[in-house]
């Protein structure tokens, strides 16, 4: 797949665009292009050649017909908060932006299932839902920002896939548009379902590169009455990961289980000019608990502490009120951005087995130490789901460029051998994609190469990314 | 595709199969071969010309390169056990039996995943995890015969399919081999991974139209210590399907939720020759609830009960002994072979958004009546997945010859009009699959016969399954 295939956006077609959307909803003007030119991956800077903001699933269904037959590239943009660099336009041509398809549909009381448009951010969703008692439980540390089609195409995770799954089990059924502007649906409003092979699960996670979703229908679960959320500082990672394990093995599934390197907390202490307790130690875990009965909670919260302790835990403090408790989560999600802010940065968005989490913990150790670079840890210990960060600080621009493909491709290569993968919820997208040939088989990457091509024959739906340059 | 398409097995393949996994496991005699020649779908006998019953994924890999080669059809067949046909060597060619690879190869006590061979019979797995404080859900009716192979195949249910979700959602990774011989595994023991496309979740469910799986990798959950079992029954359809859904408004989600009318009660009655409590009622509600605290599951019940007696209940039992919940249990898994003892049948594996089930039930008694024939439905009524039993009693064979086309189309395109589908648990296989285009537009089945051609281009697996005739 290279830039020559494709065709220029003339102004003819800008016209037939217009013509699809009005005029208002194509932007053409660089100063109108910048917010589409770059996503949260990095500092990639890519221009599309014009931004067309559809309504509805027939304009979805225009303006892909008029792209196909032009063969110009067109890629899908939600709340442009990736971390992957899915919503890139690495080729130009055209972003397709959900912005203004962001309605809520319908909210199914009876059903528990929300039919909701791609452009949705994916905290409106929370709070519709909540109102009613229900509970979408996916929520990305971008929650603020980021769009339910965004999270379908990356398959979204979050703290709390531990308990409650990722963004794949809340999907059961898609309105979709082929390249060729042929539109079909997927699954229903249905429990269970074998009609076929399963398209939805395989459209989930596919980053924009089989068809454009333009409707989506999410199950939703009744909403627990009470959650607690702890903390415990450890000054020894490998004590904070041995706690971990044990509080898993005795049964316990907290909804979520954080690890966070001390560097993240102070760097998260700096972003938003207040102390945060224990932020001295080596590693924090954050745990949160839910369910509908306090004492039970209760209960198992001291559990959760006393196994903590035992594992030289500094301390065990229970957040109990709903500020203390967003005051700490506050924190959890603004450590990406203040890792980002303290110099140039790759992240890598590792995951393994959750018990081979120690094991990792050392490997980014001792290959930080190997090369003489400093990188920062921290995510969801309780999926095996750790983030990565590989920053540039205190080395010289050529150190950086030689060291850090062997740093990353010698990460990924014990992640790997642990029985991990290179990308927990993040996607493959422009960053990892060359990548890809480390975590999966030829006959695997040939496989998905021809289904690609069986829904997308001329590649016109985000290229450039998922599939390693050959 | 059809069955001119495809070779005879030879003298010489049967040498060269022989060689592959011993003679003792190559079958071509009659006698031999009649145990594969049928599965519990109806009366249908197909037999194969060979059977193969090979021990590791390495022999399948050379099973799979030989009958590619010879373009010979392979029916891959776990337990036998299926609804839809989907075991049945309806060409002929080679039955690929899994029945020696039944190895459960590790339960994995830190992460929580079991990793199995195929042929390995879903109750054994139970056991085996139970005794281990973990539990895995899925149940289908046929558990003590069926296998975790057949189960992908199928993406089959179960009865706590409401609360615990299907195979899918326990389906973490994948050892497959495709139809020329070539192996490539999916997934691993990741609970969040977007690396690619989701072929683990393309594969369960596709009926052994795409590859043949070896090796499954399975996610456990903690077991709960405490459940209760209750029967409500009613005087009226309509009334037990009001209570339902007020229990579910209540946001108590069952483990099960089950619905069987008077005449599948009368059924297994007789088949088990015992009596069977209320069996004179015109429906009956089977709730199962389960928790780790046997005061909250008390609770749970009596809300159950006051709804289920506020919508006319005539009483509500709760049977709290194991070994008055396994009677209760042992009557529902034995209703599906009583009904089908009565006489010739049909079996529609329908579902619907559980909202629905109140009219669905309604159209089945209004088709019913319409044609003058019998029918007998139950199932799992929290997933809106109703087994629809139609019975060729009293009537002539011209009458049922001329009516069941009708009945069964009339029957399928209310489903669909109710935002159902025409297979829940059971598969497509070969008895529903001139019926899909009912189900899916031709888009999205043109989409997956092009997936088939992706995994299988000369179209050997399974071959007659899922896809209408053109």
């Amino acid at each position: 797949m290279n830039k020559e295939r494709f065709n220029r956006v003339t102004d003819e077609l800008i016209r037939s665009l217009q013509e699809v959307v009005g005029n208002a909803n194509v932007l053409t003007e660089k100063f109108d292009l910048e917010p589409y030119s770059h996503d949260e991956t990095e500092d990639f800077v890519f221009y599309p050649e014009v931004t067309v903001k559809p309504v509805s699933t027939a304009e979805v269904s225009e303006i892909l017909k008029l792209c196909n037959e032009h063969t110009i590239p067109v890629t899908t943009r939600g709340g442009g908060t990736g971390l992957s660099g899915g919503a890139l336009p690495v080729y130009g041509g055209v972003i397709l932006s959900t912005e203004r398809m962001n309605k809520i549909i319908e909210i199914d009381r009876e059903n528990f299932m929300a039919t909701v448009q791609p452009g949705l951010i994916t905290y409106a969703l929370h709070q519709a839902v909540e109102a009613e008692g229900l509970f979408y439980p996916v929520d990305p540390a971008s929650k603020e920002s980021c769009t339910i089609g965004g999270n379908v195409a990356e398959c979204a995770g979050g703290p709390r896939a531990v308990k409650y799954g990722v963004t794949r089990d809340y999907v059961f059924g898609l309105t979709c548009v082929l390249a060729d502007g042929q539109i079909f649906k997927t699954g229903g409003k249905l429990l269970k379902n074998v009609t076929g092979y399963n398209l939805t699960q395989l459209i989930v996670g596919s980053e924009g590169t089989l068809c454009v979703v333009t409707e989506i229908i999410l199950k939703l679960i009744p909403l627990t009455q009470h959650k607690r959320t702890m903390l415990a500082p450890f000054d020894s990672l490998s004590d904070a990961a041995k706690a971990l394990t044990d509080i898993f093995n005795s049964k316990i599934v907290p909804r979520a289980a954080e690890f966070i390197e001390q560097r993240a907390i102070k760097a998260a202490e700096e972003k938003l000019g207040k102390p945060f307790p224990h932020s001295d130690r080596a590693a924090l875990l954050l745990f949160e608990i839910d369910g509908n009965r306090a004492d039970l909670l209760d209960e198992q919260a001291e559990n959760i502490g006393e196994i903590c302790l035992a594992h030289n835990a500094v301390d065990v403090f229970v957040a109990d009120s709903k500020e203390k408790q967003e005051e700490l989560w506050q924190m959890r999600r603004n450590i990406g951005e203040a890792v980002k802010s303290i110099a140039i940065y790759k992240e890598e968005d590792t995951v393994v087995p959750r018990s081979r989490l120690p094991e990792l913990v050392e490997k980014i150790a001792s290959i930080s130490k190997k090369y003489g670079i400093l990188t920062i840890s921290y995510g969801h210990a309780g999926d095996g789901n750790i983030h990565v960060n590989i920053i540039k600080k205190d080395i010289s621009d050529s150190d950086w460029d030689n060291k850090l493909p062997h740093v990353i491709e010698e990460l990924f290569r014990e992640v790997v051998i642990l029985g991990g993968s290179i990308s927990g919820e993040h996607g493959i997208g422009w960053v990892q994609k060359n990548y890809l040939p480390l975590a999966l088989s030829h006959v695997e990457i040939e496989l998905i190469r021809k289904i690609k091509e069986v829904f997308d024959p001329k590649g016109i739906l985000n290229p450039g990314k998922i599939f390693p340059d050959s």
